[in-house]
């Protein structure tokens, strides 16, 4: 079951020169950031009430948000990550239902969580993710 | 202050179609339709946690929506908006840290809120809403 939007992924050229309008013009606060190597980026987490901010710089001219840059040079919103209780069964559900997954099965994504993507030609236009913690994690 | 993300603004050409991924897929429910007249759109919102989903579905071919999908024929994320304790304040530190107002004073929006866009050229790609509950508002 999905319980709440865990994250917004979104992306931008520099991560360094994006969090300036993110703690100056909206007043949040950046309080984590990390490399994800799978995904071939750089993530900045700004919380926001239940739901952080993911800024995705890219770390390589074929990572996907380097892909996404080229047609969004301004950078803007990437994707939807929704939490949910049941990654594995949440999948089931989703394919039962129509959407075409990218991951079949869940992968390793920042924060030490499983996530997995479904295709936004099956979500009427929105990149969406579903994600969990994996037990024991500390996020 | 920002206090959390309130919504997030998801245009579609159809809201019944869209509707159909939302409940099925992700196993969400809308809970209230509204026409926005001033902004030429029909609404749907689907709650997920502290976040409302809002389906943004054209009435004209002159809506800021329709123009959207023009550029977007699948549909896609529109804005986003946070929920701000004080929107004449928010507005004047955002217009004071450099962002470029497209509303310098608060409109009416849905479910009987006041709401002003910030410009995406001046929000890293963007497309920024701050919204507040009018007092003695119902939401």
């Amino acid at each position: 079951m999905i319980t709440n939007i865990d994250h917004l992924g979104i992306a931008v050229t520099s991560i360094d020169a994006a969090l300036g309008y993110y703690e100056k013009v909206l007043g949040l606060k950046c309080t984590h950031r990390e490399e994800v190597a799978s995904q071939k980026v750089r993530t900045a987490f700004i919380p926001c009430g239940q739901v952080n901010i993911e800024l995705l710089e890219p770390t390589s001219p074929d990572s996907p948000i380097a892909k996404f840059l080229e047609k969004n040079p301004h950078g803007g919103i990437h994707h939807i990550a929704y939490a949910t209780d049941d990654i594995t069964s949440q999948l089931a559900q989703a394919s039962g239902a129509g959407a075409r997954l990218i991951n079949e099965t869940p992968v390793e994504g920042a924060h030490e969580k499983l996530v997995a993507f479904l295709h936004p030609k099956s979500t009427f236009g929105v990149l969406t993710e579903f994600c969990m913690s994996k037990p024991g994690a500390q996020h």
